[in-house]
């Protein structure tokens, strides 16, 4: 099949130019000025940004099944995914207690198969730090999974000797260890003094974790890496706190890394103060923080200290999910819809408002992530011979974010009622139309499992 | 005239891929697998990289009629640029006394005519800050020079009241500053307390110009930069000393740039000792440095507190000028020979040695001066509707750096007999042929005068 | 004669404890527990602080005599100092210009002579930093003056070349660099830029001379100290960002001090807002600053990053002074009545505060002076051995400022109507009552010159 | 009991002067010029300094009854103690597995009493951080044991959960927080693979407690610290790494405090390579360092981020003790012999080396620790009214300091035949002499029990 888009404005992370691009086996075939090719389909990106489809490196699409389901599974996940300009998703499987690496995996090739409609590819959670659990590793990067998140806050025994171990095996075997970095042991103290002291509704939440012991541990994590010569990548960093600490690593010139994700670029702590019991909603791990945070976050994404920005999509229905929690934040599973958001948000929160330039835009959003998890330049790119995974976007478009319109299953919007320029029109994976004048068109179950590459350094 | 370029590795700031580029009309009008058309020029660019032609934002190409020549001219001088994987130069224009910037400019163009073998561009080195010469600087901008450098070493009459309002003043009407950042007063101090005491060699040459006094002008500038919230560049940074400055200058998130030269990267202070009376070949301004500044401008140009690498040419001969400050360094003509070797050292001492990607490379020979200086996307990447300002490389070719090899007429090479790997083969400007198999074959007079935008921060 | 104090709270920079003082020959004889000799003169301290004397290690009671006259000379001005409880003031020699520094010396000698109530000695204020000048310096030590002021905002011809100069040719003399620390030539530009655009009104005078600059001074003249090895002293240090840089070359290591006021502790930039053209009075140089520079200020004094607070006393009135300024702060005498309150102020606003502790009190008021001007241990503690310089202190009194009471002879004062804590009941010059009951009953003439020894790094 | 000491330089943390100190009932009475008095004892004191009595903040004398006996209990160590010029101890009650801190208390009031020479204190060094122990810590205060060691490398069941509760418990008593920062569960993991690797001589001891862990340890602390506004005292600071996060922490007005050992001024990691087996004797805990944190050390002395020099005495043969680990170092006993050789250490390379003055050696032997741990002005100064815990110092005397010569029991000498100059000639604690012409004329059990104050910030 081919297909021709028709003089777009092309954006790269390096440039932005006019031109007709032919789409021939499922990658960009060639380039060019009025490329005269009969093809099959045609689409008109004229006036239209042409994007490298988005890679979201950080989803839980896998956890519909559990005994708190989230909102979405890999199908649903995905089309709303697709819609909001995303062609490609990195799902965390969840290692469950005595379950081993490959059982986990292969669970999770099981929760995707047949339902995505985009391509996936995964990364793993690991709950053991056992010894058998860490002899695994080398047959999952085998098996193209190639990094291997740790949570410094739920991890099953964790001690900072366990941490320091699990990072030097993951290292020597050409991983790259991802790292959710909050001091669990403090929470815990801190939220029984809370729940003690009657400080259970969700204003209180973020007493809980407060930025102090995310910056404690992102600090600690970075100790350790440095120790092994290892490099690392901290998943859903939200404060200035967590921030610091990469930067000064990264001044030092070590291998760090750092996504964040869009609620921490445009929402606050503040949220949870509502008076209308609407603060559980916005329960997630860590918690929003105060507002000031959000300008060094965006001075993190401009100044390259954070390279990448990933959903976090936890999907929880605020009705007999979240709203039970309303006496006692430690009932309310932590997780928020954003996975539909992500380029909308960095559009009008960060483009629109001079504080990403477009070519930045998708660094953030498909190149940089491409080239951390071992992707590019099969994706992340528009270039002759990538997978023709593109987005035209319409900047002149003007819409509303709701509830209502949104695809995800989830029955709140994080962004209810905003107003917001700029639409995704047509999405391509592989060439293949899934989304058309912004309706969906692609088929459950044609999205592909990625094996990934190891890292490597840039 | 129509030429294709097949199978080459294309190396942008971003990107590398296979693929072959269709040049019509001297612009870049394909990019494609296989292209099939026939064309009048055909290259095989198998195993080869091809890079966007890169762009040598500081040169001094028209100094070759003062009374103290510089040994190349803008045919001489261009040819060896060329030669060197260079398509475009922003020659420094500049200004004696009492001389308008018109009539500057006027000279400048009159030297350039006919003579440069690939395309030009201007910047405007400003010798007084009167308001007579700040009220010209609007007509610059207009005829494309967008760019002022003031030295603070040798304008005439400088004072930071003057520095701060000339500043004030190149800002409002949109002009970009750059600055030659020591201080003019300090080494007139030092060189006299040196000469007093005996100590004329060009071994003691740095002693006069320490890195501690680059520090502070550059943090000087910066300060009055940021009390006007104008952007700044720092031309031919050598020391940590400054590169702190800029580095905390963008931490703080202010508009601030900088370029080192190839030399700062690879000769250090030793060179100065030479015992056969070698030592003055190396007197440039600043001077070279101790060696383990290296080290830290390497890391500058990979967190991109540095993000250009321009040569300075300023090519003077060692017999009857340099030379004739053995006893004096006073006497020595400052500048070097350098505009050939910018891609081969960087490609060898950065590339090869693992200190920065190829991405990086074309970014810093290219893409960023191009974005800087007002240039981009005409100049500095491979994108379709470009110019063709192409560079065919051959990373498997050795080679020798030397001074019968060179085309610069200057009668020494700072690298003399040091062997690199790498060689241009081709060389396209506008897609006409200016290098082929090594050799030129462009037209002298073929260049054209770029006229440039203003300074948009990126 | 003998004195004795009789059961007072000593306090000295590290101690604090309940005993006599036994004076005899004008020093301190004995510090005992129920000291039982019979005295000429006994006074009960019971419930009071005994302080050693105050030193005022910046003031200008020698500029009564020029063109615009300040309000006081050394006699008002000592005895404004003596009420205040300062028992030793070093005031500035301002060399005028075509007049030696020897001549300078001799001309504040007789200034002094015959007027002073308390102790004295004197720095030398440099307008000339020419040779004639420079070769002076040594004599000017060997007759006590050991410490040379370089004014950047006001010497004659000064360049940073001419600074460095100095400040080697001051060290290799062993004398002390004093620095007052702004940018006098971009305040010149600002202010031609403000005046030009008709805003001269007090309210927009510190516009002229932002802390920026004051950073910028104070970082370039530290470059050049620490080239030189060289200690310097900077006067009147107002703003966080000198504070700052003279912060990151302490904790390198380098011998640099400075000092503060207490204008700049407790007022700020909003006193010249007044509405009632009452700006002009707070007009002194460097300016008052924004109201957050006051707690990093605070935060220097307990860092001992700041050693000092002087008072940088230069009277002139309001009426037919200052006023004269209302549409033109250039035509504003710059210079403040504050002689009378540094212990006053510090006590109330600082160690009533919790800011700083009653020992750090005297060690900024009295220990770090003496030890940083070479007066200790005559001057400066408590201990046998030294003068008798005492203060006895009623923390208990309750009080008010304001120009009525003061003994200063300037019309008006800056803490009008402020209601305070604690006052000074009686003072002692080597043994000599100079106040008592707070009254002055000291002697004019009966202060005696100090010969200093040079400095000695702590 | 009166005493005279006649014309000695009597050196406080401030002041520097000669006089005679009068003492009467065991306290300093008077201080003068030739003090007539007739007196039981006279001491001629001419030529020489008397110091305050130094204050060791950090011993461990009841450790010789355990399953590994150290070599000293109160008697030698308190002898050693003050022949080295030390008037009081504050020893470490180290409570064991399921004892509380009330009977870990009476069994070292029991250990100490009838034993010492010299008066001492006790701090509680927890073992258990349940809420047993914490409910406990109030009536230690009450009893004068106001500050409480947690140590993060061998508490019971330690996590940052219950560190955090600790430090919370702890400082809402009014009790000082003092731990020992390294990370034992990292420690662990290094000495397993150490182990696992055989690398267990004792030149591997240092790898398994990098400087890496102590900072991070510190800085995880100090974030805990600051989250919950109490004060912190790290013992037995060791590395650059640590104090870097003291001083940032002091730098932001936190009330964090340290306390570095002789050994790291003046001994490195060079120390466990030694080619005759003697590496050993060197191993304590933290390891001695490479070399370079020396001057880290020292600087930090002066910069005042470190406040106190204590020894960290914990002396273990090294016959049958030490070197029963030359295959396992996990096997040495950790602790090193060090009481008696504070003052000549810090005098002889801190003083004579000019790296800190005699007032600062004052302040960190004495006054420091007096004031930061409550014993202050009772201890800590020559001041009337103070007890007269004195020592006279000859600083013309030249010795060798080794175990032939040392009254510690230990069986060898860390600085086994270096020559220093300056002797101990003197002591007295509470006015009766301990030490008389350098030897021991003390009373076993003269030494009492001080109750100390709790902590306030200077």
């Amino acid at each position: 099949m081919t297909t021709l888009i028709k003089n777009g404005t092309i954006v790269t992370a390096t440039d932005m130019y006019n031109a007709d691009i032919l789409i021939r086996g499922g990658m960009i075939a060639e380039i060019g000025k009025d490329i005269a090719k009969i093809t099959e389909e045609m689409i008109d990106a004229t006036d239209r940004y042409v994007f490298p489809g988005a890679i979201d490196a950080h989803t839980h699409l896998g956890l519909a099944d559990q005994t708190i389901p989230t909102a979405d599974d890999f199908e649903s996940g995905t089309i709303a995914a697709a819609l909001g300009g995303t062609t490609t998703v990195i799902d965390y499987a969840h290692q469950a207690a005595d379950v081993s690496l490959q059982d986990t995996l292969a669970a999770w090739m099981r929760k995707a198969e047949g339902k995505a409609v985009i391509d996936y590819a995964l990364h793993l959670s690991m709950y053991d730090w056992t010894d058998a659990a860490l002899d695994e590793i080398g047959s999952l990067i085998n098996a193209g999974v190639t990094s291997f998140k740790c949570s410094l806050v739920n991890a099953r025994d964790a001690n900072d000797g366990m941490l320091y171990r699990t990072m030097r095996r993951i290292n020597e075997q050409g991983g790259l260890m991802c790292v959710h970095a909050e001091n669990g042991q403090v929470i815990g103290a801190l939220t029984r003094y809370l729940l003690n002291n009657r400080r259970g509704e969700p204003r209180f939440y973020p007493l809980s974790r407060p930025p102090e012991i995310e910056g404690e541990a992102t600090g600690r994590v970075i100790t350790f890496a440095e120790m092994l010569k290892a490099p690392v990548y901290f998943v859903c960093l939200s404060s200035a706190h967590a921030l610091e600490r990469v930067k000064s690593a990264r001044d030092r010139g070590s291998p760090v890394y750092a996504e964040t994700c869009p609620h921490y670029l445009v929402l606050s702590q503040e949220c949870y103060e509502d008076g209308n019991g609407q603060g559980a909603k916005y329960v997630c791990s860590p918690p929003l923080r105060p507002k000031w945070h959000q300008e060094v976050l965006w001075r993190g994404l401009t100044s390259n200290d954070l390279q990448v920005v990933a959903s976090d999509h936890a999907p929880y229905n605020f009705k007999n999910q979240k709203d039970i929690g309303q006496e006692d934040f430690t009932k309310i599973p932590e997780g928020l819809p954003t996975i539909e958001h992500r380029l909308p948000v960095l559009y009008n929160s960060g483009v629109l408002k001079n504080r990403i330039s477009l070519n930045r835009l998708v660094d953030l959003l498909a190149t940089a992530p491409a080239k951390i998890f071992g992707l590019f330049p099969k994706k992340g790119t528009i270039a002759v011979g990538s997978d023709a995974d593109l987005v035209v976007f319409d900047p002149t478009a003007e819409g509303v974010l709701s509830c209502e319109l949104q695809s995800s299953k989830a029955d709140y919007n994080l962004y209810e009622g905003q107003k917001i320029r700029g639409a995704v029109t047509s999405v391509f994976s592989r060439g293949v139309p899934v989304v058309k004048a912004g309706k969906l068109v692609g088929r459950t179950g044609a999205g592909e499992f990625l094996k990934r590459r190891t890292f490597v350094a840039q």
